[in-house]
């Protein structure tokens, strides 16, 4: 029985094949670099997944909530970064979880540190995030009386260990040449390392760490970096596309929606699959059009390649619509079923609770998980 | 102790006195106009909620899948409409479901009727889906051809029942003048009225059904319809309330967030709660402006009105950005709370997965059920 055959309702295709290698291939792009490599799990947050990079040597990853660092945790991870914020009211949460893994918090202020110490008595590590451009949130390199108040409370902070500096430079997102990010990556370097600079002579071993997915896929130089952390690469999606981050063919999952209705007078096609199945995020196209996905025609070993001229223009809570030409009209057929690359696809992800792989096995995704 | 204390993630609370509010006020209008209230239940899907609707006598009911209306029939509801086209490949679902309870299908073409009669032998009641202006999908009023073609397989279907003309004039949502609102209902009835006039002398059982939360607020003139199907109104939103649906102190819902991060160099305040939270539904402005909720202080009884000059500016993943005013920044501490109205409840809600009443109770929604 073909995996198609299982399908009823939008259902979640995930290629195996490309996904592995696509962590294969950053994997490689980290030990080239001699960078240590910790991927972002909140793109995928399945437990199967996960198994994928620990068969390409993976030990350490980073998370974006106290939730996904217990589930990890749960399932045999170690080190983990939780990516976000500290938030106080989860201290509880943190207290447990401590013990039991190496785990490491981001701290965007002295009053956080000095949070940890007076509350926090399980040992954790204490990364510094800072804000190399992105604007939303950390330490501005050049605000020197925020981070020297925060080393200061650091060092009197000796039951936690303090890690380094943490970038995320999402500002990759905004752009679409691949110039800019090229530029946007060097500043990031350079402003960690002259943060480094400022402060290994009383922290011999701090450490840099970065991590969007489209600096970590376009560039191979990451001088004076200690870890990445891109996450979205796994699947890639059409918004990585269009930055430049990975081809059409890199992006390992596709939403198989069924057709509901078709409206020839028009050259539209109502599918079963909306914005509680994609999210409303949306992709600008250069001609000023706006689009939900695009739609690639499904077969037994997957998907093909997008239809030309062919996208979904609206999604409201359960309905989808795609705009295509009156020759493609005859792709499409009351249920029969296609697929749809999605634009964002860890909110796809989230939305959808779960994967189906190509030959046909169920793997779960957190928020799936009760 | 207070429902707040229970919070340390984004948690959507949701205020069960201003919604029982809601539902009455919306029974009473259809009790007044003397049509049938068969609201949609794809805004809240709660078992909890839909008992509050019990309580004001409503007996019928509509969602948007065959999941819900399984779900909704194993909760004790006899009479369901699924307001989506008709999607095969659930057949057997809908096939199981239909013995139990009264089951009302939506077609959108004729050849729906003569699937359904050569292959769905329990007997379920058909609506005919029409589209009155909102262009998404059902039968155009003036497409006489598609709409005799339907009356005739109806009347070669003896097993199911024709019940009649259902519209959703979502066309409303894109309006923000009440002028604009009544001018499309207007158009909606008497697009009905012809049909019917046009189709009474065979069917002169023939129902009319509309459905959008905007014209059924707005509006109070049902002539000729039986039937009212909205759904928002449980909840209001934001957007309900741009369009002039609802006052603020109706919106029922606000999501409690988490402070993790201040940046009074800029007045911004950052939250526990990002697009996997709120959706990324997102509200224009009069002034060109985009914001993703308005910012409500929390207290022990709710929540207050809307801080001034105040907003989610933008939403990641797990971060909302709130932008606010140099003296409101004293509103807001690290590891406090504030409230979020939501631009979109129905998308908040199913991310949500459940709800956090202002007594500390928990309800689910069907999102959070496996």
């Amino acid at each position: 029985m073909s995996y198609l055959d299982q399908i009823s309702e939008p259902t979640l295709l995930l290629n195996e094949q490309i996904a592995r290698a696509n962590i294969r291939r950053m994997a490689e792009k980290a030990r080239r670099a001699g960078v240590r490599f910790r991927p972002h799990f909140k793109t995928h947050q399945s437990k199967q997944v996960g198994e994928w990079f620990k068969e390409e040597g993976v030990k350490e990853i980073t998370v974006s909530s106290v939730k996904m660092a217990a589930y990890f945790a749960h399932h045999g991870w170690t080190d983990i970064t939780i990516a976000f914020p500290l938030n106080r009211r989860q201290l509880p949460q943190i207290a447990k979880l401590a013990p039991q893994i190496t785990l490491n918090l981001l701290v965007t202020s002295a009053d956080d540190v000095a949070f940890l110490r007076e509350n926090l008595r399980p040992p954790v590590h204490i990364w510094v995030k800072i804000d190399t451009g992105y604007g939303r949130t950390g330490i501005m390199p050049k605000d020197t009386v925020a981070l020297d108040a925060v080393m200061t409370e650091l060092a009197s902070t000796p039951q936690h260990s303090f890690c380094g500096f943490l970038a995320h430079a999402g500002h990759t997102y905004k752009t679409r040449h691949l110039g800019t990010i090229a530029s946007i990556h060097e500043q990031t370097l350079e402003k960690l390392q002259a943060l480094k600079a400022r402060y290994a002579p009383a922290w011999s071993e701090l450490e840099l760490s970065v991590g969007d997915t489209p600096s970590c896929s376009v560039m191979d130089d990451f001088t004076g970096i200690d870890e990445i952390r891109p996450g979205n690469f796994v699947f890639y999606d059409l918004t990585q596309n269009q930055i430049g981050s990975c081809t059409l063919p890199d992006i390992a999952v596709a939403m198989a929606c069924p057709v509901v209705a078709l409206h020839p007078e028009r050259n539209e096609v109502i599918l079963y699959g909306g914005s509680v199945h994609f999210s409303k995020d949306a992709l600008s196209l250069p001609n000023g059009s706006t689009i939900f996905g695009l739609v690639v025609p499904l077969n037994e070993k997957g998907w093909g390649e997008p239809l030309p001229q062919t996208s979904v223009i609206s999604l409201s809570q359960e309905h989808g619509v795609v705009h295509t030409t009156h020759d493609l009209m005859k792709h499409f057929e009351l249920g029969g079923l296609v697929g749809v690359l999605p634009v964002h696809a860890c909110l796809t992800a989230d939305l959808m609770k779960g994967y189906l792989t190509l030959d046909g096995k169920r793997l779960e995704h957190l928020s799936g998980v009760v």
